[in-house]
C-alpha cells in the first residue's frame, strides 16, 4: 500500500464533540486515500500560543509532503484571512492569527497565499465551522495535487504573534515563562536550547514558583520521587518536572508563570 | 489507494479506556481494508438524545457507502434489539433505542432488519460489550459486502425516541431547549432552521437563562468579548455562544434549559 | 487494499498533548503503510498495573502479526531496559517494568530481546520521550519485516510485576480488589473467571464498600436503576456496576478497594 498523503490535524476542538470526526468525513469524501493523523486536538480553547508551540515542536517528525491543518481560530467568521504556507517539505493551512509563528521562525517559506477560492470549499460555508467547510476540503484537494497557487492571491507575509520571548539580563540571567503544561503536569518554558546557545553545562540554578532547582538534570529519573527536576525535554525546551508526580501541582505553577535561569560565570 | 469502505463510530465509550481500540481491532481482524473514522466517543454516558443529535448533524458529510455504528446503549444485554437500517447512501447499526431518530427524520429507509444472525458476531458474545462482540464484526462484514438482509428478519419500524421538540405559541413565540453543550460551552438548542421556516430575519430576541439577546448574529465574532450571541451554528441549530468564552458558564445553563425566541410581527 | 501491519498503541500519554500524534508521524515516516490503532492512551499517568490489565484483556482481539507498543514508563531515561517480546501471533515492545505481565501469564514467549540497536532509533534520542525516539521507529521497522533478533541481545526473562492477586480463605471466601475503574464508573476487580474456576453459579454474595450484593447478574440491565450489580464483564473479570449510574460514585470505591466473594457450600 502506498498512502497518498498525510494530512495532520492540530485543533482546539477536543474529542468530546463530533467536530474532528466531521472534518475527517469531509476529507475522506474528497480523497479517500489521504492518511489523516491527529497531531493534537487538546489545545486549550482559543490558545493560539499553545498551538504554535505544539506545532513548532512536532511538525518536523512528519513525512515530507505532509499537509498540516492548524485550526485554533478565535476569529472564525470574522475578518481574519485563511492562509496557505508552503515550505520546502510541507504545506500549512491556518487562520492568519500567528499560529504559524513557530514555523516561520524555523522554515523558509516558498509561497504564502490567501485561501479564498471557493471552488475548493464545501458548497455551503458556515460562519462558525471553517474546519469542516474550508480547511478540510482544501487540505483534501491539496492532497490530490492541487497547487497552493490555485487557492488564492499571493500574500507578502503573515500576521505575527507576539510570543512571549525570554530575556537575558546584563549579568546573564535568563528570564522566561511557562508556555505549556502537559498531561503529566510538566511545565514547559519558552527557554529553548537556542536561547542559551550551548551554555547548558554552566547552568547553576533554575528558579520557578518558590523553588530553586540547583542543577540541570538529563531525565525525570534524576530527581528523587516527589522532587522537582529541571531539564531540556523532548521539545528542546527547558521544562520542570517531578519524578513520579506533577510539577504543576507541586509548585502551583501554570501557563505564564516566570522561570529564571542563572549561570556560572564563564572565564 | 482505494479505501474499501468507511466505518464511522459514534459511542459514549470515551477514549480513556480500551473499548474503542478493541472495536477497531475486531474490525481490522475481519476487514483490514476498512477505514475507521471516529465520529465521536464523547457522548455523555447513556445520553441517547445527545447521540441522536450529533449523528443527525454529521452523517451527511460522510462518503456514500459509509457504515455507521452508533452505540449509546443503556439497554445492552437486556431485551432491546440491535437494528440495521439501510438508506439510499448509508448503512446504520444501532441499538433500537431511538438513537437513529434523527436519521429517520431526514432519510428514506430502504431496509430495516433486526441484527440476529450470530454467524457475523464474535464467537463468544458478552452481555456487556456488544460494541466489540456484535457491532464491530457486523460492520466489518457489511464493509466486505454482506447484505443487510443477511443479518436477520425484516422489521416494520423502530422504537421512536421522544426527542424534546420546540413549541410555537399562538402569538408565534418559539420555545425550545438546550440539547447539546460542546467543549467551548456553546449551547446548542433543538430549534433548527426548519422549525422557524425562513423567518430568521424577523427574530427579535432570544431569551435564555436570565439573559435576553436582542439580535441574531451570524458569527461568534459579532459579539463583544464576554457577551453572549445567538446564531444558527454549523449544525443548522440555534445556538448561544460567547465570543472568547463559554456561554454555558456565563449563563449557568446546560442540557434541558429553556430557550425562547420572539419574532417581529409579519405584515 | 491490503494493509501491511497493525501497530497498536497503549500509553499513558493522553490525547491532550501532541505525544501520540508525533509517534504516529514517526511511524508514517518510516512505514507509510502501517495501520496504527490506538488501543488506549488514557492509562492513568505511570499506572503500570492499569496498563497491564487493559493490554491483557484486549490484545487477543487484534489481527495476527500485530505489533504492540505499550508505554507506561515512569523509568524513562533511567536504567530500565526496553524489551521486545515475540509470541506466536504478536510482537510486544515495552519498557521492562512489568507492563507485559498479563501477556506472560497468557502467552508462550518465543523470543525476548533487549532493544538496544540504535540503527532503528531516531538519530537523536531524547531522555524523556522514548515513545517517539525509540518505540515508534522500532515498531515501524518491525512492521517492515525487521526481525526482533536484530534489535539487540537475547534476554532470559523480564522483570516481574507484583500484581495484586486474589486470595482464597480456608472457608472458600475469595478476597480481591478493584484494579480498574472505567469511564462509566464500573469497578473491575482482579477476580477473573479462572480464579473462581467454574464456581460462578455458586456465588452467594459480593461485598464491596458498605454493600453486599446478593446475587450474580449477567448484564447491567439486571439491576434496578441506581442499584449495584455484580457480574463477569467483557474482560472476564468480576465487576460491579450500576444500572444507569456509576458504581464508583454510588459506592465511593476506587482502585485498590477490597472485594469479597462468598460461595454456597458445594456438596
Amino acid at each position: 500500500m502506498s498512502k497518498d498523503k498525510v494530512i495532520a490535524l492540530l485543533t482546539d476542538f477536543g474529542l468530546d464533540d463530533s467536530y474532528v470526526g466531521t472534518m475527517k468525513a469531509v476529507i475522506a469524501n474528497i480523497n479517500p486515500g489521504a492518511y489523516v493523523i491527529d497531531l493534537c486536538h487538546g489545545i486549550r480553547p482559543q490558545d493560539v500560543i499553545g498551538g504554535a508551540f505544539l506545532l513548532g515542536s512536532s511538525y518536523k517528525f512528519f513525512p515530507e509532503g505532509a499537509i498540516f491543518i492548524a485550526v485554533v481560530d478565535p476569529g472564525v467568521g470574522g475578518e481574519r484571512k485563511i492562509v496557505c504556507v508552503q515550505t520546502r517539505k510541507y504545506i500549512f493551512l491556518a487562520p492568519d492569527n500567528g499560529i504559524l509563528e513557530s514555523i516561520l521562525a524555523r522554515e523558509e517559506t516558498l509561497t504564502i497565499v490567501e485561501v479564498s477560492n471557493a471552488e475548493y470549499f464545501l458548497p455551503d460555508v458556515s460562519s462558525t465551522f471553517h474546519g469542516r467547510d474550508v480547511f478540510a476540503p482544501v487540505a483534501a484537494h491539496l492532497s490530490l495535487g492541487v497547487k497552493p497557487a490555485r487557492l488564492g492571491e499571493s500574500l507578502k507575509g503573515l500576521r505575527r504573534l507576539d510570543l512571549p520571548r525570554p530575556e537575558t539580563s546584563a549579568d546573564g540571567v535568563v528570564t522566561g515563562e511557562v508556555i505549556y503544561e502537559d498531561r503529566f503536569g510538566n511545565l514547559i518554558t519558552n527557554i529553548d536550547r537556542n536561547v542559551i546557545g550551548g551554555t547548558e553545562s554552566r547552568i547553576l540554578s533554575v528558579a520557578i514558583g518558590n523553588r530553586k532547582i540547583d542543577k540541570l538534570s538529563t531525565s525525570y529519573q534524576d530527581g528523587r520521587p516527589g522532587e522537582p527536576v529541571a531539564l531540556f525535554g523532548s521539545s528542546g525546551h527547558l521544562e520542570v518536572a517531578v519524578n513520579g508526580g506533577s510539577a504543576s501541582k507541586l509548585l502551583n505553577c501554570s501557563r505564564g508563570d516566570g522561570v529564571t535561569v542563572a549561570f556560572e560565570k564563564s572565564h
